[in-house]
């Protein structure tokens, strides 16, 4: 593997480590806990994982001496964030320091290669070429869902095989789910093996009173606003362009929200607001346009747009729109592939309800197409794949002609799009996801020493400079409510989205009118890792503002 | 403005200059130079400017004591790049040090500020808050031509106004050539003003024996390659996508190539090799599938492609069908609107001949479409709408089809696409383009206070520390050959475009099957400004390797 010269540099980074955490540790347990909701419900299911108590560590003044080698199993599971090899390397310098000849074992491509039973082991050797890197390439990731007992018995014969007694689950909340239910298994079967969950996802959706936020977010963030602030500067010297720019984030607006923070764009959609606020496209597309023209009254017929990209399923009227939709398509699919291409519009429309129609039809065609014939196996449509940036810009531009006609603006509107999603998830880690992501995996595995299952890895006081955090773990089941998904109700740990009353909303809807009108916008530049702290120890600005409102 | 911590730390940093401008300096001619090519033609165009010889600075150990004030007017011109802050910051500082009471004047959004007489004095106030800044916001750019006696006369009015000796034009090669115009015609009538070039252009094709590289290629092609090697990082961790990354860059490929040296992807296009071998679309398509089926049968699903913007106008088949396009269509306006949309690709392929016909129809109808479609206001087709990654992504996809009817391919195709462009133009220049920049700048001073005209300020020996720079000017003549535009012969700058037998290319052409192949993909990370040498101050490796072949 050639290494630029960056990467080089940046293998000598030492995480700075919780000072807590740099000798030897006791875990002091605080009261018994119970779930966000639904306790009785989440208590039957987890008869053995539910009440724990919170596990803070402490120094510990008479330490026992020496310890015996453990072996653990790691496993990354769905989407890329960075510092994921950091939680690695941080975890296996852990169990290192635990007994020199503990292992560590990679499970290969995700929750797949526990099951299929492919595995690497993790030295010292292949540690050291990932440390402070991006990506999850160490051992690859994967998507395939920890469900059934199947999955479970066919893992835990590799767990025996290997002598592993505790297993690390690096992911988002429907991972750290799994690993609940699967640390819930293994202690019912008394099978030996704890299971430990760690907080990782850009989208910044897995966090809540006791986890403050998911690694990698703030990394992806500083990416994406890097190059926001570039095409924003772009923006602001050729004045003659509205840039429209998905992020990705599909059940929650976090990124875009921590990027206007950081960029202070004229307009950015929350989809939270738009569902609370029952909003529909022309209410968004009629939001823009109108400051569209409020800028071109001054002369400036440039701005830029961001949009999370899982907007339209938070529009209540596109949500309908596309339940009829895969209803109606599902039901007469046989029929609709005989239709002529230039008339399956139409076809459609005649068919749905006189709201949807209406709806429908006013879509520019290619998104219509694609609300039509782009459909995943289970029949249903792709939202991800609309590009919601073309729509928006379309539709603005159209609402922009019907508004001059009437007078009403007077300026030239050009668009360009943009989205960024891979360029953010496998950066090299900010200092801030390289020491988090270390410590949340040197912390695992404190948790395993300490003996505990059915726990998440828990770093916090993260405003603070590193050495100041505090570590311990939190039960998995204090997380969890029930929620309905295909069709029944399951215990999930419950996902964060941004609430209009909390305080990263707060502080943007506080100043958008003004970034709005006005152009203020803010370059952040590209990550910095070895400059001044003010420029390169500093933690998402959502992060602080939550952290100042409490 | 509220600035970025990254902003603030970077408005300390102090440009390093050449030694040997940070004394007082004295011209040096050498001999006379002629054009590259057409010295005839070019020599009677510009009778005051040809033939003048190349100067370089040296220390001078006798110094004049004292000079009068001057007062300079500065026009950036053409697409944003990184570092033109820069340029003006150190033109600044040194017609301040040749007298303090010199007067920078601003022209305000490019060339037509000259020609409008719009303009601002740029004082230390304003100065300081742009230096190691990238964007063109300080005064702006523009893109209107400087051709024609009306505007240059009018122009002149406004330096008469302001007393303004010399003008700074800052652009790429045709706003160059119009600088030389410009400073013919002001010497021919004796204006008493002095007009000096300085090179900018990310797409590097501004460069030839004596001007290294153009200004902006180095932070942008930094910016690109850190976005494409976060996506490669992607790539080969969930080994599950070939992404298609089309790269700015219309004529040239000096980008992409820039780019494929920093980051090594499995594939890279080369538009001017595609013009020389006379490859047809199929025929890129076809190798771009073949190395997806090689990957295939190794396991490897995934990859990178990198594609130059200007792709299609270099491959010969799609010239020709373009200009019989723009031909029919213009002839047939009227009639092709009455088309309906359903049978719109069917009449124009009737009335195409039968080469170009086979073409048409083997492209994707939504890209066929767009040819005849979205057209400029000369009823041109508008080729840099085309989106040549998605055209590219979705024909190798068809070709793996039919491979895999034919049993020649074994794998599954997902494509994703990008396209880099607006990133990289306006980011905050690397310490390489901030010091060319400043000292391109600081050089057109000492140009001015040399009193020529017609000269391109020249930074040279870029491969070695900044101190250690050759500084001068060159005669803009010298760059010229004639061209024909717009069906007449004209002097321009000849443009660089990659050379087959050029060192980068050469390099390249080494590597790129093994880089197919294998995946020997490189992370350069993000700019960095504050670290160790070997990541903060290094040139591009086109520069690096056309050094090392000298």
């Amino acid at each position: 593997m050639k290494k630029s010269a960056l990467q080089k540099a940046r293998a000598a980074y030492q995480p700075k480590l919780p000072v807590v955490l740099t000798g030897a540790v006791k875990a002091v347990e605080g009261k018994p806990t119970h779930s966000v909701a639904d306790q009785d419900d989440i208590k039957a299911l987890f008869p053995n994982t539910y009440g724990l108590p919170e596990i803070q560590f402490e120094k510990d003044p008479n330490p026992a001496k020496g310890s015996t080698p453990i072996n653990v199993g790691v496993i990354l599971s769905g989407g890329q964030a960075p510092g994921g090899h950091n939680v690695i390397s941080g975890l296996f310098d852990g169990i290192k320091k635990i007994n020199r000849d503990s292992r560590l074992y990679g499970f290969l491509m995700g929750p797949g290669g526990f099951v299929d039973h492919k595995y690497v082991e993790l030295t010292s050797e292949i540690i050291d070429q990932f440390r402070n890197t991006g990506g999850f390439d160490i051992i690859g990731s994967g998507r395939t869902k920890l469900e059934t007992k199947a999955q479970f018995d066919k893992g835990l014969e590799i767990l025996k095989q290997l002598d592993i007694k505790a297993l690390v689950i690096i992911g988002g909340d429907d991972s750290n789910t799994n690993a609940c239910v699967l640390a819930e298994y293994y202690k019912q079967i008394n099978a030996g093996v704890q299971v430990i969950g760690c907080p990782k996802t850009i989208d910044g959706d897995l966090k809540n009173e006791v986890i403050e936020t998911s690694f990698g977010f703030d990394t992806a963030t500083k990416v994406y606003s890097e190059v926001i602030g570039n095409i924003q500067r772009d923006c602001n010297s050729a004045k003659k362009y509205w840039h429209f720019i998905k992020l990705m984030g599909r059940s929650a607006s976090h990124i875009a929200l921590e990027c206007a923070l950081q960029c202070q764009p004229n307009v950015c959609i929350i989809s939270e607001e738009v569902e609370a606020k029952k909003q529909t496209l022309n209410d968004i597309v009629n939001s823009i346009a109108d400051i569209v023209a409020a800028r071109a009254a001054n002369g400036n017929n440039y701005g830029t747009v961001l949009i999370p990209e899982g907007l339209i399923e938070f529009i209540p009227a596109m949500k309908v729109l596309i339940a009829e939709l895969n209803d109606l398509l599902a039901a007469n699919a046989a029929e609709f592939a005989t239709i002529e291409p230039n008339n399956r519009l139409s076809w459609v429309a005649d068919r749905l309800s006189a709201e949807n129609a209406g709806i429908f039809t006013s879509l520019p065609d290619g998104v219509a197409n694609q609300l039509c014939l782009d459909r995943d196996p289970h029949g249903n449509v792709q939202v991800s794949l609309i590009e919601t940036e073309k729509l928006l810009g379309h539709m603005v531009a159209r609402r922009l002609d019907q508004m001059k006609s009437e007078g009403r603006y007077v300026g030239k509107f050009a668009a360009q799009f943009h989205f960024f999603g891979y360029e953010g998830r496998c950066a090299d880690p900010s200092n801030f996801d390289a020491d988090y992501c270390y410590a949340l995996g040197f912390n695992a595995s404190c948790l395993i020493r300490a003996g505990v299952t059915g726990y998440m890895s828990s770093v916090r006081n993260l405003t603070k400079p590193s050495v100041q955090w505090i570590a311990g773990g939190i039960p998995i089941t204090m997380m969890m409510n029930m929620e309905r998904r295909h069709g029944a109700m399951k215990p999930v740990i419950q996902k964060a989205l941004v609430t209009l009353d909390g305080a990263a909303f707060t502080k943007f809807a506080e100043q958008r009118d003004s970034w709005a009108i006005n152009t203020e916008f803010v370059y952040p530049g590209p990550i910095q890792y070895f400059g001044p702290a003010e420029v390169c120890d500093q933690c998402s600005m959502t992060l602080k503002y939550e952290h100042a409102a409490k």
